[in-house]
């Protein structure tokens, strides 16, 4: 199977995709989740079709189907599935091997020739999402993603091209999402699972059992930048093997013994490397249930004999996987020395599947997003009695404001209530300046299910939650969430200040309006007058916002 | 007693004191606790005597004795006194109103006259610190110099001048010291107390029980600042005084629930605002039994009622301290109605004696700073079995190059085996360049008897344990710190090279000698062969040392 393109055709039984199938464009709600290049109506002229290749057309596609998109250092892929009793149906399934990470220069900068290709194909993606609910899309970035520098501008071209916000993901979380895509695709049981996933600049090893992953770590080596840096000129020799086995062990070796003594007993391999030696080694012959150790021996010795990558023939490998194929034998033999593998199944499911399943998840109300602030809240031992009470708040000063400061999107209240639990983990690091540390806590973390540019929001809200108002922190904020994390983080002030006293008593409930950027907050009557303290922290705090060009009034 | 100026006279039996009975001066290796002028070793010609006025000469003084220096917003301080049997022996003590706090302008530079008389109260503290020995020395800033940036090169001047380095320390941990003065000098009892210092810039609240601090604050507000704030054309009226009241209200409200359900049952004020007022109140028979609640309404009114700053005339106010008495007043009474307090006592002992006990304790071996960094360890979850390997053998390697690299400060092994114990603390933030989250934490934490220049010295070492050899900010460590830091660095990352495999066997012991920057490891015959990861590694960290100009061989 290995690296075939798996096309789906169209279900002939559903009519065309027409405009007033789709989903509404997106309204300024959904801010949280839109492109930062502020494209956030689709608009199908801003994106014409390519003029050189035939572009499938959009696919028309169930209303409950989700379509996610990998942007990875070796390979673009498109998965397009419906989950129905949890089995996942393939509705369209595309992929392009364009080498992203061979056009990563030393300085972080993208080759030109490279970029193009690689926007050629986004364009290709981005006709076959054409059909799918915007909500139910998601587009992530790995390895070559993280290290690109931001002011290449390659993202957001990618963004316009997609019409989809693209969301570089660190490489623990991609080590998640790949247990979940692989778990799901396995038999049920209560062992411990070895998963192994080499991509083109990293390598994700996971340890998990049912479908929680309990160790990840993803490694500096893939078979993109082995390939590159051991096997350059097209030879093979013994001794570059040699050296290039040598380099991934010392990538592993920091996290050998954690996976050693973890106590898995299967081991899966997921990505187009792992399937392509799968696929090679029983087309040869030289293994016969899945990857071993000997089989690998045999193919290590085959390559040195051929000695020249472009000479590579083996039955099974693909054209494209030829020019990496070297470095990914290397990687894989690393692995199974160095982590004691005996043997290895390939699995069909991997990052895209995950996604697909997590989008599920979440809206069945299995936000694992919520799990990752709990564990937070635990290790930084924030009060939740009193977190509890600012989320509280904030929520219902939200739901007054929800309509005239357009905060309805879902993602909304989930992240402003998240940044109420939170905002004092901060008070871990030291009491001085808390919300500072706060803040440097939520953008470093590694927050299983939140996007880097969700936990870039959750850092600013936090770290705009008491004294000054950090308006340059709001406007370096991707555009789509400048606008709803400003409103977020006011709301969120003006709750901490309602609950400063830390009295279990129940402060008034607070009549709150906006009229555009002024906004009214409306005690009972003479409550501030008994409440003097109160009314000078509502003073300062009107001096406060004057920055962010809100005006607070107050009785 | 208030502000009364106690010196008590050198001892006429010791001998005056000669150069040959002080220690010597100090060397290299003393490095980490020198000021950054460099000026390690003590040139009385590099510090003349004060032409105008006249110094007491260096008092001749016990060797065992030690000496605290306070540098608050308001005063500073001398204490030189030994300990016997736990009690403080005054041997010398000096103060002076310096005002520092005033001087301090909006964008946190300082007044030049106020730099002046500074300056000219710390050449006569320079003096008398003569007769004490160097290692029982300590000199501390609080509030102002906490404000004050870098770039005024005020603590240079000062350094130089006291020919000692100046620790700024935070607010807790000031708190911390002061709760270890204040409960030396009060009787034994299992009770919870509340102490309230006041100083020029900040007010410190702690409770705590036996010499152990529970709960430490410190709020932005002090005698200078808010008499300079709320009475700053010498009018005393009851609106101004409403107002400040109302402004410390504010400052105490985030935590005043969590004094006031602490439990504590007595209530211990110290520093000169508190004094002052305990004076006041007794001279004027205002209150019986220290201050109360009724005592300090009177004082109020009395004010009020004189209406000018300049002309309040109470019996036992000093003319000193009559310019800042109308702000501390405002500051004790917002103390006493907000945290519930009735009645309190004031102590003659605060932060200099706390600092005092607190060298006592490091040289009984009871040193703090153990339990701070046992604290971190648990708080984000090290692992200590890996961690007290890397521990030892750095410790190893320390011991072999205590010579040739002047490394024989007992800080010097204390900071590297503190280093190492803490140097994977940043995993609890992420995994993805956890050296950086360690050295972030290390810098920013409140960390209970380290000043902000060593904990800057451990953020560093945690910072260059691997990866990229950090030349620039060892750099820019204070001077004494950098050479010694780069090679305690230096020693850590081998350390945790040697174990990166953590894999519980021990590695053999490396023989480590070093010629100057030429540093050479000798590992058994074979060894190396057989271990061609470590090998790598070696070579790797070769190149990594280049930087630092640093010539690592291996064999």
């Amino acid at each position: 199977m290995a690296d075939a393109d798996v096309s789906v055709a169209p279900d002939p039984d559903r009519p065309p995709d027409r405009p007033s199938d789709r989903r509404p464009d997106r309204s300024p709600d959904r801010a949280l989740d839109q492109p930062p290049d502020g494209h956030s109506a689709r608009h199908p002229e801003r994106n014409p079709a390519p003029q050189v290749k035939a572009p499938a057309p959009a696919a028309p596609t169930p209303p409950d189907s989700f379509a996610a998109v990998d942007l990875g250092s070796n390979s673009f892929h498109l998965l397009v599935a419906r989950l129905d009793g949890g089995t996942l149906q393939v509705i369209d399934r595309y992929k392009e091997m364009v080498r992203l990470g061979e056009g990563l220069t030393e300085d972080k900068q993208l080759l030109p020739e490279v970029a193009e290709r690689a926007l050629a194909c986004l364009e290709r993606i981005g006709q076959r999402l054409r059909g799918v609910a915007p909500d139910n899309i998601r587009v992530v970035g790995t390895n070559t993603l993280r290290q690109l520098r931001a002011e290449t501008g390659f993202v957001e071209q990618a963004e316009r091209l997609l019409d989809h916000p693209i969301e570089v993901i660190a490489g623990r979380e991609e080590a998640r999402l790949i247990y979940l895509g692989v778990a799901h695709g396995l038999a049920i049981g209560d062992e411990k699972r070895l998963v192994v996933d080499i991509g083109g600049g990293s390598t994700e090893l996971i340890v998990g059992q049912g479908f929680q992953a309990t160790l990840r770590e993803s490694l500096h080596m893939g078979c993109v930048s082995i390939s590159r840096r051991y096997f350059p000129n097209d030879k093979i020799t013994a001794k570059a093997m040699d050296k290039a086995e040598l380099a991934c062990a010392l990538e592993i070796r920091p996290v050998r013994e954690l996976f050693r003594q973890s106590g898995w007993s299967t081991a899966t391999g997921s990505s187009g490397t792992i399937k392509a030696i799968a696929s090679v080694l029983a087309a040869e012959g030289w293994s016969e249930d899945g990857i071993t150790l000997e089989g690998l021996a045999r193919l290590r010795d085959a390559m040195i004999e051929c000695g020249k990558v472009s000479a590579l023939a083996f039955k099974g490998l693909s054209d494209e996987r030829r020019p990496v194929f070297a470095g990914g034998v290397a990687v894989l033999r690393a692995v199974f020395q160095h982590l004691g593998v005996q043997q290895m199944r390939a699995s069909d499911q991997a990052l895209r599947e995950g996604l697909i399943y997590e989008m599920d998840g979440r809206v069945h109300h299995e936000d694992v997003r919520e799990r990752t602030v709990a564990t937070l809240c635990r290790r930084f031992e924030t009060d939740p009695e009193h977190s509890g009470q600012v989320r509280a708040t904030a929520l219902e000063l939200h739901a007054q404001l929800r309509e005239p400061w357009e905060l309805g999107h879902e993602n909304h209240p989930k992240m402003l209530g998240w940044a109420a639990e939170l905002h004092e983990i901060g008070l871990a690091v030291s009491h001085s300046q808390y919300q500072k540390h706060g803040a440097y806590l939520l953008r470093n973390a590694d927050l299983s299910g939140f996007t880097r540019q969700e936990q870039d929001v959750l850092a600013a809200l936090v770290l705009g939650h008491r004294r000054k108002f950090p308006v340059d922190v709001f406007a370096q904020l991707p555009r789509p969430a400048r606008e709803c994390g400003r409103r977020l983080a006011i709301l969120l002030r003006l709750a901490v200040l309602m609950h400063r006293g830390r009295s279990a008593k129940a402060n008034p409930r607070a009549q709150v309006s906006a009229d555009g950027e002024h906004l009214s907050l409306r005690f009972p009557p003479n409550w501030l007058d008994d409440h003097p303290l109160t009314r000078l922290e509502l003073e300062e705090e009107a001096a406060r916002l004057a920055p962010a060009e809100i005006r607070l009034d107050f009785g």
